[in-house]
């Protein structure tokens, strides 16, 4: 018989996700008329931009027309789009990535989890907590860790707790480690890490020949013009940074799927016999054996967002979002609890009242205010007494939550 | 520092179609006005069928009011494409598979290769010689082999040759193998697989507890009645095999990129400890985990395929493809060469006069006829002495590249 990846079987049955749907699929089954307001999973609402739409449409007429047809692209992306990325994205702002370095792909959600592709075993990894689940559980499917503990940790890991203390920002590890996740602004809390904070984390990551996978979803939400959009902002960033970036959030492309990795040529790691090898060379191999490139007509929607329209139409999306936060912090405090985060991203972390339990409060909302958050214990064993709202919805649904909210603790 | 894999570096330097690009790149450099045909790479040229690319547009709109903007879809495709595919390719030629055991995917490269994400170290693997190269690399790059021999074989795999003999259809293994990778109709020798030959791989997959991953990306090819399109029209093949399906040859989505893969519930591997495991559970928690689905425009653009217009449309194009399959195997039998395939597939296998070998071939023909093949030993040492051609051209470039083969060899 053909053997498993035996792995596997060390994750935990319950995604946070799947358990978030069964808890409001049996609420809704006892009370299937209350009007629920979705405000956990972070995904997008709004229409995508008209620029995305219109550049789409070309595309596809191009398809039917058999000269301007286009069969296999780059697994590595059109070069159009990498060069607007590379322009826009990061030589902008002083970052000094090429084309060449950025790698179209379909999702950051894929791209976190094939990364560790090019990794080998031996590595000490550390993620912060909370963390994005994916993170976790790519390792553990990798077999880079030992079984969970009663608290969900996986033996193995070095978690970095991210908590009220430290600003939620990660503290950096007392013992060395070799890869380290970070995610800045921050999901779930909505943390940002300021140019000091990076630029320990680089530092540290050259000091000790580390790698920093830093994990930028969320960059298009920063409104304080003093926080880095990217990792490579950060003065030797190149040496030890892979970043991974979305579409998904800035411009609405949750459902039309496409993101990009930034890997510098000339970063680099060992082989057991010690021998440096760049990381760049393996992810092209990596990328042109196992990926087969994006849609052309999601690569051209993607390349509108670069657009003199497009930037418009974003930046009106992202302010749609950041209102809906500032709401929600408005009424959250008024209401009076302790919040975190919806300055410079699109989630709000609250802790709960008199030390409530994550899943306990989850429940709360749900029954009390027909609001659905997602529990921070789902998050981590430091998530635990905290719960994130994401500003991903309609002003009306947003206002009338946090109206709900207000009447039921304020 | 981080450790990389490093079996990343057993992986030969030349891959198969980058060494072809630089020897058409030098002989144009030098040639700069002739009138080359492309015969090479296995990639479409004729437009998008009209009725996806109309579900594309309506798709597209879709995206722009609220109401019917579609964020994350199910990471394992929408319901209504699964269940079309489930109806149309499987029911209705008598396959017991339901459309929860279809996961589309944005294509079959990325299939076959993350599909090892869920096997385990230990299994003995068998691939055909000639092979697609990507079952191959992917093993390499999992640590699943040795290091190549100069003929291009890594150690710890088993190759089983196709050849004019065994007429390019697998001879069963002589050692017991866990995990077997077979392709038909075959990508590159053109050749298909009986119900008896099929019958007889699920025999014995199922004697020895062996998985089968069955890549049939090119049934819509097969002419011959008699022939199966799936490996699940053969009985028992539930119990011991993956099937990995496509839209980009069938409805020439290589640039557009929606596949799906068949996971039969109740199909088994085992732990080391001898523990029996549902694979379906692990590739789906896998996808869930790894994979964020494909574009909800591209999915309704592949479910158009199944639409009355686009049945009547992909067949009209499957039909163009094989009368230049026709030509290709009329006139290179009309200057004397000995072929196969191309007759249920849009490969043509050529075997090249008096024992030249493949690479010596591909530069004649393309210094002498402009035409560029792929070498058959760039599949494997096996494919030595043959050269693929392929019928995805106009009707023109095909009449002009033949002639050309005619006059030079015939």
């Amino acid at each position: 018989m053909a053997f498993v990846n035996a792995n596997y079987l060390k994750l935990k049955a319950g995604y946070l996700f799947p358990e978030i749907a069964r808890r409001v699929n049996q609420f809704l089954q006892s009370h299937p008329d209350v009007p629920l307001i979705r405000l956990g999973i972070g995904d997008v609402t709004e229409p995508l931009p008209a620029a995305c739409r219109q550049a789409m449409i070309q595309a596809v007429e191009e398809m039917g027309d058999r000269a301007t047809f286009k069969g296999y692209g780059p697994e590595q992306g059109y070069p159009w789009l990498r060069e607007k990325i590379a322009a826009h994205d990061f030589q902008a702002r002083g970052c000094d990535i090429d084309a060449s370095e950025i790698f179209i792909s379909d999702g950051s959600k894929c791209d976190t989890g094939n990364i560790l592709d090019i990794f080998g075993d031996g590595n000490r990894i550390a993620v912060t907590d909370p963390v994005y689940p994916v993170y976790v559980d790519t390792n553990v499917m990798a077999g880079h860790t030992g079984e969970a503990n009663e608290r969900g940790e996986y033996a193995g890991l070095v978690y970095l707790p991210l908590t009220a203390e430290n600003h939620f920002t990660a503290t950096l590890p007392s013992e060395p480690v070799d890869l380290i996740y970070l995610c800045f602004p921050n999901n779930p809390t909505g943390a940002v890490a300021t140019r000091e904070h990076l630029q320990a984390w680089v530092d540290y990551a050259r000091a000790h020949n580390a790698i920093i996978f830093f994990d930028a979803a969320y960059e298009a939400f920063i409104t304080d013009p003093a926080i880095p959009h990217s990792i490579y902002e950060i003065p030797g960033a190149r040496e030890c940074a892979i970043e991974f970036r979305s579409f998904s959030k800035n411009a609405g492309f949750t459902g039309t799927r496409c993101a990009f990795t930034v890997v510098p040529k000339g970063l680099k790691g060992q082989t057991p016999s010690g021998e440096a090898v760049e990381l760049w060379s393996l992810w092209q191999r990596r990328q042109s054996t196992k990926f087969n490139g994006v849609s052309y007509i999601v690569q051209r929607g993607a390349e509108a967002v670069y657009s003199e329209a497009g930037q418009a139409q974003v930046r009106e999306l992202v302010a749609f979002y950041m209102e809906n936060a500032r709401l929600i912090r408005e009424k959250l405090t008024q209401a009076g609890f302790a919040v975190y985060g919806g300055v410079n991203a699109p989630y709000v972390w609250l802790k709960t009242p008199q030390g409530t339990g994550s899943w306990d409060f989850f429940d709360k909302l749900l029954h009390t205010c027909y609001v659905v958050g997602t529990p921070g214990a789902g998050f981590g064993a430091a998530g635990e007494g905290y719960l994130r709202l994401s500003a991903f919805n309609s002003r009306e649904n947003v206002v009338e939550a946090m109206n709900r909210v207000v009447a039921a603790f304020g």
